[in-house]
């Protein structure tokens, strides 16, 4: 019997590495898939339609929100990105733990139609690191650092709606941290009764 | 500023392997310590007081239980064990973790005047590994066997009081099982919040 997989909401501000994180989880644990976004933007050259993202017309999008088909969906300028509840439903019956990668307001939305998910925000080790993460590579001018300075700052206003803080500041351990929390996760009653149900009959019989 | 410690509460049935796990856990991590029990029974050959035992009389040991000195205690044939609170708590204010080895009554009885402990119980990964676990070197009869056979089974089926499970089948997994318990609640936010309170002050600002 598939045990059903643990839903994660991980989010944090551009500049924390959550992105390097759950691909080196990723790589570590064949249990874990992150979410692939529906959009209604342009294929870029070298993305791939089902991988980088599921690139549908706004006509079909529309139709999906209509059907109540998003676990989450935004706006960003005009175009509309969404969480497939189908596709996140579909893979948690398989007992895969699904990852979506989304903002506080995204994670909001998501604690409103599946109360049962696993939150997680990224933290940089320190306002300094932070800034100089999203300086780049010193080409761009200072109106442009200072607002997105400012838009992380703003995002990280919201750490405190999540379970779990994680400080990225040596990448290594703050990766053991992650998986800690996917193991640790994995092992609470519920989730082990179902996963040992034939072992604990044996051993519980008198 | 310290962090308060986690209290921990770790079951099994003999013959599960707890015994060799926490001391695994505790050679890998110095943040975690074992409550040392008091008891009224005599020091044996070997034994230290304060390291396996605090050897006290019975008429110290009931002048704790009149001062609610214990978190839990019991009383097993004419002698008395039981879990010292001061202990116990000027640890966990040190942010010290601390693991009781206890059974499933002292589990409830700690349950009642902690209620913010985290409890695992180990289980063996079969009912014949458990078996010949508890068979030992050949030496005993038959009916001692049974009788210990039949504890373990009437302790495993207090199993689902416990907030996590882990299946002792492979002893380095079970190990990693543990070290990603203790290492994922302390990144429970109100854990962190404490921890990284200057932190938080430096990239929230805005």
């Amino acid at each position: 019997m598939n045990v059903r997989g643990n839903l994660y909401i991980i989010a944090a501000p551009s500049g924390a590495g959550k992105t390097s994180l759950v691909k080196a989880l990723l790589t570590h644990d064949n249990r874990v898939r992150v979410s692939v976004s529906h959009t209604t933007r342009s294929m870029r050259p070298g993305e791939h339609n089902g991988v980088d993202y599921n690139f549908v017309s706004m006509a079909d999008f529309d139709a999906l929100i209509a059907d109540n088909q998003f676990l989450e969906y935004a706006e960003v300028f005009t175009n509309k990105y969404g969480t497939s509840r189908a596709w996140v439903e579909g893979q948690l019956d398989l007992g895969v733990d699904v990852i979506l990668e989304i903002d506080w307001q995204g994670a909001q939305q998501v604690r409103e139609q599946m109360p049962e998910n696993i939150s997680i925000f990224i933290l940089p080790p320190s306002r300094a690191a932070l800034e100089s993460r999203l300086t780049g590579r010193g080409q761009d001018d200072a109106e442009v650092i200072k607002h997105r300075m400012s838009k992380a700052v703003s995002e990280m206003q919201h750490y405190d709606e999540f379970d779990y803080v994680v400080i990225n500041d040596d990448f290594d351990l703050a990766l053991n941290d992650l998986q800690s929390i996917f193991c640790a996760e994995r092992l609470k009653r519920a989730s082990q009764q179902r996963r040992y149900a034939d072992l604990l009959q044996d051993l519980l019989s008198v």
